[in-house]
């Protein structure tokens, strides 16, 4: 049997015109800004001028723990979207843009796969509609304000060792990483240690996929500390009169993407925040655009559900007043497998004991749904290989937590492989069943939505924090941050803080090694753990077999 | 009396739909690629298929020395395309992209002036089609992995301490222009010093515009020399194996862009390259694109006629195979009068003798391109204020030096102000009067090549460089790079090295402080003074004043 690759898959894609795709949602070419023919940006006057339409449903596809044996989280999102529109539904999908860095390292792209796949996908994996150029644009503009402030005169007083506003790139670069700048002489500054990160780890990046408008956008780029005093007294983006232009540059950006997938059904994808120090959602702007401009709204959060789910519900639900109505997890018996104990290399041998074993990792993810008033259906992501009664282990399973599982076989069919998951979900969403309540009101001190995140969620026993993290955080409270959300930045491997600890470990302990405001963003950030945000390449980079062929065509990108 | 401002007059501009534009010079609409409503990249594929087909008329306009005055290079190039096709000629505009940095700065923008400008304005002076990010992200790519190359064991033996390869970022930033990288332990790299240059000054850039194809400029970036051994071997980015990756980001940035004139004329805008460190040309590409399909193109080259048309003539004609039919150099009188001795504040008042003085500057430039073989028509870019003795002064200048001097109106008056300069432009290039060669045969010595440019351009005595400096370039010479050409990097302000003098002055040294191998652009650097390749923003950046009013409109950007 020999299966064609995904980019072979997408090359073959039928295309419509950008224009005919936003006509399917009701959108006026004249407020499609197109980029080539195949991608655009709906205008913003036209995205103000929906605000008294109603919302369409909206459902949140997530996933168990991922492991190497890979879910497919956005290639279900893909599928459900186009089931959804094979049943008749009028359905649009929301996912992220892609990093460009990590193309050229390890990562594949992340535009679905197989049958369901959103086009164009080396565009989407390249520059795209420069959304994430504007964002490394408007963050090194702000650096650079910072060291220029400093250079004239420094009249905020701002202390050279406590600015943490760093810069980034959107490359895999771990030269940059820790830097000194401003050296060789007086007229370069004032040397001081600070570094890169990636793109989609930018406070800029969070801020513009929280951000409901232009006007909100530019609030939220004002607020960003950028550094602090000696008194510790915070310095802002807005006080060094940065916040105009950064959404000068990012006016564009925050216009949402639309494109379409392979059986030419609408596709938003916009934003692409980093999952583990900031919420990894796609924009609110999408989101809701896509609410007003389809009955059915499919989209997807970065991890599985311990932290993607998590967040999308009390960060980008509780921020944007979104409410979803159902929600989708996808499970593969490979993954069950791996979580009941079976290593990587053993996967193709039938066993189904090792599957029932994994299932708890799921049964806990659908428990956590659920407690937030949300129904959840469990949707297979079929793969060659898996047996009937490893599938059925599966079905039994979830039968006896309430729910339902449905086998889904998009990769190789495509929307005819999603036909019985769309039904279900419609089904449900139709239903009104959804009784959306986020985790904890915003009113709780921070330490107890961390322990209330980690208890219910992770079923940790305990929150371990030494005195100085609990002294931060109610010093931000003072401050008048204590509303916030929190953004939990933790190993996706796991529900505990130990990424070979699978399925559904109980008793652990949640230690807490550092905590950040993003006061931009509008939440705070609870670490545990490494946390990355600077990649590096790989000893052998895929740059290095990336290239035009003689029909002008990339190769090596996937 | 009062005039509207240039971003005034551009948001009254009645742009036609981008296919319209396209259409008048014979672009189908599926070849040209949308970015919004008002921009275009011409598919390579067309581009490809015109090669069969008669070249127009080139036509470039150039200046005398740059003023504070201002000359009006920009919007003379403009306001003469327009002029051509106001008198019924198919006429289009080539120039080049602004850089985003300095717009955060205190830099305008570079879209023409008055009535004779390119639109759209702002996005032009922001992303425009994401061409600088392009050339940004290949650059830094290449740079990620010459770190990476060193950390993962270093086979190729590059000697840490002669990375010549920076990094770029389009942004203003002086705390960049040297830094140590690779701090913080092993798992970052070999700690070294470096620093990042603004995007325009990167080889990247002059490899994308001085190339013809996207073949070539693969081969262009391969030759790019990143570093060199401990023996002084050069390692080249083709060993890094980054070529084509480099090619596959520049893909899109590879087809020029086109807009439109004020009056709906075709301009293409491609390619920035810095003007003192490279070539200050639009791209090759648009060129050549734009001669297949106008009778007329007009294009500029950055800074005064001994810099700008030296190098378009010796670089970017050389290498591309093109000719030019006709110069236009670009005065006023208010320049004139500051060549002759008036100070700015002074230059109100009438002073046809301080005119006259002035002259020289313009007269050695006259002869200059003459050298070239190409005929020259000056262009008197009227000012609000010019006396019509001092015009007449310019005038009569001119006309003893056997050429012609005209009055040009396009800032006031649009292409109205400009039909006898285009008449006339017309008439000298389809006169086939230019008998175009380069300065200096590709066989002659690099250092000779610099003597015949010093001596016949700039009319120095001499050339004072040191053992040290000639040894390199005769190394360059026996490694097979003695055919390249030179590229000058001197003052723009003077025919000297010194930038306070003005005029025409002899019998001045040329010294030679430093020499660079763009060995894929394809030229020698040759330094004679302070080269900034990284500017930092002012006391009070213009960023600070820039900002969306409300109703969506960016303030304070020009």
């Amino acid at each position: 049997m020999s299966f064609k690759s995904d980019i072979e898959i997408a090359r073959e894609a039928q295309k419509q015109p950008i224009q005919e795709i936003g006509a399917k949602l009701g959108i006026p070419s004249e407020h499609l800004l197109p980029y080539g023919h195949d991608k655009a940006k709906v205008g913003q006057d036209f995205i103000n001028s929906l605000s008294d339409r109603p919302d369409g449903k909206l459902i949140l596809v997530t996933a168990i723990n991922p492991t190497p044996a890979g879910e497919g989280k956005t290639t279900t999102t893909v599928g459900l979207g186009d089931g959804l529109n094979r049943i008749g539904k009028k359905a649009a999908i929301c996912i992220r843009e892609a990093s460009l860095g990590p193309c050229f390292g390890m990562k594949g792209g992340a535009a679905g796969g197989g049958y369901a796949q959103v086009v164009p996908m080396e565009e989407m994996n390249l520059h795209f509609t420069g959304d994430f150029h504007a964002i490394t644009s408007a963050h090194n503009l702000l650096s650079a304000m910072i060291d220029n402030h400093i250079y004239w005169g420094n009249e905020l007083a701002i202390d050279e060792r406590r600015v943490t506003w760093r810069r980034v790139v959107d490359m895999n670069d771990r030269a940059l990483r820790d830097i000194v700048t401003s050296l060789g002489g007086v007229s370069n500054g004032f040397p001081r240690q600070t570094g890169f990160d990636i793109t989609v780890a930018s406070e800029v990046m969070a801020c513009l996929c929280l951000s409901r408008n232009l006007q909100d956008l530019q609030k939220r780029l004002g607020d960003i500390i950028v550094a602090y005093r000696r008194d510790k007294t915070p310095i802002y983006a807005r006080d060094l009169k940065a916040d105009g232009a950064m959404t000068v540059l990012l006016k564009d950006a925050m216009q949402p993407n639309l494109v379409q997938t392979l059986e030419n059904n609408p596709a938003f994808v916009h934003g692409g925040p980093f999952a583990n120090i900031a919420h990894g959602c796609n924009s609110v702007i999408a989101t809701t655009t896509a609410l007003k401009l389809a009955d059915y709204v499919v989209t997807e959060a970065g991890f599985g559900a311990d932290l993607g789910a998590e967040k999308f519900m009390d960060i980008k639900c509780r921020k944007a007043g979104l409410a979803p109505d159902c929600v989708v997890l996808v499970a593969t018996v490979r993954a069950m497998k791996m979580n009941g104990g079976v290593a990587k290399a053993d996967l193709a041998a039938e066993d189904v004991a090792a599957v029932q074993r994994g299932c708890a990792n799921l049964g806990q993810h659908i428990a956590n749904v659920k407690s937030f008033g949300v129904p959840v259906v469990v949707a297979i992501n079929h793969f060659h290989g898996d047996t009937e009664a490893e599938i059925a282990a599966v079905q039994a399973y979830v039968a006896q937590q309430g729910s339902e599982a449905i086998l889904c076989k998009h990769w190789a069919e495509g929307s005819a492989g999603t036909e019985a998951l769309a039904r279900r979900v419609a089904e449900i969403a139709d239903s009104g069943a959804a009784q959306f309540a986020p985790l904890y009101p915003d009113e709780m001190p921070l330490f107890d939505k961390v322990e209330r995140i980690a208890k219910s969620i992770y079923r940790a026993d305990e929150v371990l924090a030494d005195k100085k993290i609990r002294d931060q955080l109610r010093e931000w409270e003072d401050q008048g941050y204590g509303n916030l959300p929190i953004c939990m930045a933790k190993t996706q491997y796991s529900f505990s803080s130990d990424p070979n600890l699978r399925g559904a470990p109980k008793g652990h302990s949640l230690p807490i090694r550092e905590v950040r405001l993003s006061a931009g963003a509008g939440f705070v950030v609870v670490i545990c753990g490494e946390i990355m945000t600077m990649p590096g390449l790989p000893r052998v980079p895929s740059a290095e077999a990336i290239y035009l062929n003689d029909l002008g065509y990339i190769e090596g990108l996937f």
